[in-house]
């Protein structure tokens, strides 16, 4: 596994998730306070973690120096007791370490309801805190899954020069986790929507999937240039993916940076460095939705503005009759277009062409032949393909990532929580 | 079956579904040409029928006189061959009726992209013309259903005073169908949405699903009192019903009032009774969705206006993770909760209950107890039940009609187009 230059990484089993030995509480660690961005779901029911995230990431003007992340609860809708725990967890985790609480970042995705058991991560301190290492990035990864079938990790560099003139390269890594409740729509810390009325410390969760997401990169950069960056990316990987449309109460995204490789990027250089890193680790997400066989990208052209292709895309993309198709490899461009049309984005049906993959099976708003049908039908057996949807001809276009609805979904999410 | 007073209905099987014998083209006459309002898909796609419908009864200023109706192909994308072939069956049943053919309504419903087989349907109009009866309702019921497992029909009475003082009632009839692909979203013919440039003779289709209705009425009313009391009670009935959140390119509802029983309605009074007929059909539909074994009547109350209430009743309503949950008979607050979180609505989540039927299973935005879950989710078993969402202390209210989403929904449509 990569390295970036001032940060370590562990991972432990303290025994939150059920499945005896599994990891499920990992600690992310910068050598000192670093520039610090994140994005928490716009979802208005926020669970308590980010809750506690976001008050000090504002608080603190965007340092921090820790994430303390557990699976197998989500420690949420379980109130003041709940915030309790994080908070004496975090506390906990600073003391060890040395370093000011306020600077500990939690966050948790697991099963709801359940409080984020204090002893055990007690416990499991000292081991999380001697596994600190700088390759040990994979162990922390396995450690905040939940129905993820693998784990999640990408990188990218940044080639530029120094101040001295220097050929230099920042590296950088993400790590994440989500399979389901998966429809990301994250937004700045300080900038997420309030509840009409007092402050509310409501602490509601989904259920055993969530997106975290963990950057870090030896880049130097200000907290502005990372926030900037990262909310332009986030905008084109996470918040354009779905698995069922569901955004989750706790999707965070972090992003760390220690400045160590030396090399100060712009927020341009970076924003292309975490759209490489952000789309990889968003494809690996949907590709893993619960019970999910096949990942699409689903890209909508010909619109007058980007945000009227994505409008489209995005209720394509969650319609759940264009997604049970894409399980039956049927190549239905009927469901497609009348998804399309109940978007509330005006376009000519009768302009549209619709391709899966290079087979066109829609022209001019009519079907292509049989053939074109079952040559797609063909195409659509593969694990990843394309969908393109040509709806006029104005320069907007979106590319959305979702994937297929099949059986495996209802098994995992019919059954009784367990 | 109850008769309506200047109606006359008749069913037969015209060869258009694959399964011989099955009924598969209605018709449905009035005596002479009579008031009468529709409300059609506000899918930007509309099949050929919607947008002949439409057109004719702009042009008509509301004077219909019978309905065709067939299923088993929704003449849809089908192009100009397909806007001739409805013009053609119109023609020949306005012929054989003697009535104008601008005065003849065409309906479709079932498999996409296949052209109305005009031969077949003229084949079948002597025996379609001879079976016109007053009491053949549940004949022309039967042959407007594609997956539906069971015809569609109430009734309504109004009763009131005719001109002369004496004692009157009104009956009203209303038929139905819709299974899948099934949320509503019909608005006034001439207020429907349009694309953006010149006209568009697109006519894509859904698949074998689509609401159809036929309402016929012998009160006195007049063509603004049918349509305005349709279109007040389609927002509150049809269109606050999903099977699974896709919008038809088919759906239309028709009202028609001969006037025979003498007693002129008030806007209200048509209302209430439409709300009553239509309320039914909506709960039948829903009931029969896809796939489905429960029906839910989801009520969100306590936001600041109605509209709001809507606005996440339809959220939680189609939310892939509630809709399973509903399936697995898991009182999942968490979902429900989590899915009114990302409604886009302002909402205290500390101040929130939910209740299945009369069992509080959230409170204050917390878990009430296990014993309260394990309750609910018996209760849960029921073929129907209400969902309350208590999310403030706002005289906002909306309640909305949805289904589970299990594996039946998967065998229908990951299937491929058969």
């Amino acid at each position: 596994m990569i390295t970036i230059q001032g940060f370590r990484f562990s991972g432990v089993s303290a025994g939150i998730k059920k499945k005896p030995g599994a990891l499920d509480l990992g600690l992310l660690v910068a050598d000192e306070p670093v520039p610090t961005a994140a994005l928490f779901t716009r979802n208005l029911v926020r669970a308590g973690p980010v809750q506690i995230s976001e008050r000090r990431l504002l608080q603190q003007q965007g340092w921090a120096q820790a994430c303390l992340v557990n699976s197998g609860t989500a420690n949420a809708c379980t109130g003041q007791r709940g915030l309790a725990a994080t908070l004496s967890s975090t506390a906990a985790v600073a003391h060890a370490l040395g370093v000011n609480e306020e600077r500990v970042l939690p966050a948790s995705t697991g099963v709801i309801g359940e409080v984020l058991p204090t002893e055990k991560v007690a416990t499991a301190l000292p081991a999380l805190i001697t596994g600190l290492h700088p390759e040990a990035a994979s162990t922390f990864a396995e450690a905040i899954l939940t129905t993820d079938r693998w784990i999640k990790t990408a990188t990218a560099a940044i080639e530029g020069q120094d101040e001295d003139g220097n050929s230099q390269t920042a590296q950088l890594l993400a790590i994440g986790k989500g399979a389901g409740m998966f429809h990301p729509d994250v937004g700045l810390a300080g900038e997420l929507p309030q509840p009409d009325g007092t402050g509310f410390d409501a602490d509601l969760s989904g259920l055993h999937a969530t997106m975290l997401v963990f950057i870090v990169t030896d880049a130097v950069a200000s907290q502005e240039t990372l926030a900037a960056a990262l909310d332009r990316a986030a905008d084109r990987t996470f918040n354009a993916a779905t698995v069922d449309g569901d955004t989750s109460t706790n999707d965070s995204v972090y992003l760390m940076a220690s400045g160590r490789s030396g090399l100060s990027v712009t927020t341009d250089q970076l924003t292309d460095a975490l759209m490489e890193a952000c789309g990889h680790l968003a494809r690996s997400m949907v590709r893993d939705g619960e019970g999910a066989d096949h990942l699409v990208q689903l890209v909508v052209r010909g619109l007058p503005t980007d945000a009227a292709a994505r409008d489209i895309a995005r209720t394509v993309a969650t319609s759940p009759l264009v997604k049970t198709a894409l399980a039956g490899k049927d190549a239905n461009w009927g469901r497609l277009l009348a998804a399309a049309g109940r978007a509330g984005v005006p376009f000519d049906p009768s302009q549209s062409s619709i391709y899966i993959d290079d087979i066109c099976i829609c022209k001019d708003g009519q079907p292509v032949d049989l053939q074109a049908d079952q040559n797609a039908s063909q195409r659509m057996k593969s694990e990843f393909y394309p969908i393109e949807l040509i709806l006029g001809s104005g320069p907007g276009e979106f590319s959305y990532l979702t994937c297929d609805l099949g059986h495996g979904y209802v098994d995992i999410n019919a059954g009784y929580r367990s």
